[in-house]
């Protein structure tokens, strides 16, 4: 692997409420000179959830997306509070957004957006053993709440608005992780 | 699925080079207002490249990613030029990164960033049929490039610079697609 560009300068080129850009001036190991911008990530972090009933159903909410102007169907989602617990956190954005809570949460992978342009990170939280628990959150209208077969991610991909990268990457692992378990207790049965 | 909100106000807060923020003043058909932040995507579209092959390996590259300061992996991907076709981009890029190019080129799908705060789409093609091909393009150093099998993206998720959810999506969609083609050439060989 190629030594690390050498920052040469660091600064904020723009700033909004929600939003910061940097620029970096780099110089690689080979000499070259570029400006680089990026988004800096704030805050705590951001959490989303493959909650997975005993069916192996998943549950999906249709939410306005801004980035679209239109109703989009993704994972649930949101963003850690300061000082929360990842796993408490997944559990709130769950109970908030669909209305259901669970008594088994555990993380599940790590996904980055853009690395070439943004530093953020979501941690995806397997959720499991669901109850019925909703909890008021800070969504402007209520969310609309779907239950669709962790094993039919196909069928999904064919609707207009199923098609955040991270959201399609977290069922794909989330699948091959119940594949295994469950290939796991077929072997522990024939024992 | 609810009304759309009506954009009361819509505003750029903030713009530097590559970024551009917009503020949204929204009212929601419930009568809620909110004001939502969001990245306005600029340019003719992004593409990203899974390039297959004989072996059913797929290429990945490493690359310096300013969000991250850091080396990340990553399918080959990048911004297509103003009139550029689609699949000509993904051919160009994949020689500027890979040194290969791909007689068989297809879309295979639309993935999206963060739709809550972001309207940009990756168009990834599955690109097959490779032969050796260099391109000069405006990477300020040669990138490292590896190949990888996509029958094992367990392994390459336990990686610790292979986490970018769009292409961890790609893959998955990918080896499904191959898959699939292989049971059809199994069952006509049967026939």
């Amino acid at each position: 692997m190629p030594r690390h560009p050498k920052i040469i300068e660091r600064k904020v080129v723009a700033q909004s409420r929600l939003f910061k850009v940097e620029s970096l001036d780099l110089e690689f190991s080979n000499g070259a000179k570029r400006t680089y911008e990026r988004l800096v990530s704030r805050g705590p972090g951001a959490v989303m959830v493959v909650a997975i009933n005993d069916q192996d159903e998943v549950i999906l909410v249709r939410e306005y997306a801004g980035g679209f102007n239109d109703y989009c169907l993704s994972l649930p989602k949101g963003l850690l509070e300061p000082g929360e617990d990842l796993l408490a956190a997944a559990n709130r954005e769950l109970m908030e957004e669909t209305g259901y809570g669970a008594r088994q949460l555990e993380p599940l992978i790590s996904l980055s957006l853009a690395p070439n342009y943004m530093g953020h990170l979501m941690q995806v939280i397997l959720a499991r053993d669901l109850y019925p628990q909703t909890l008021e959150g800070d969504e402007p209208e209520p969310l609309e709440v779907e239950f669709h077969s962790i094993h039919q991610i196909q069928s999904l991909l064919k609707l207009d608005d199923f098609h955040e990268g991270r959201s399609i990457a977290a069922l794909y692992i989330a699948r091959e992780r119940l594949t295994q378990e469950n290939d796991w207790q077929d072997h522990a049965n024939l024992d």
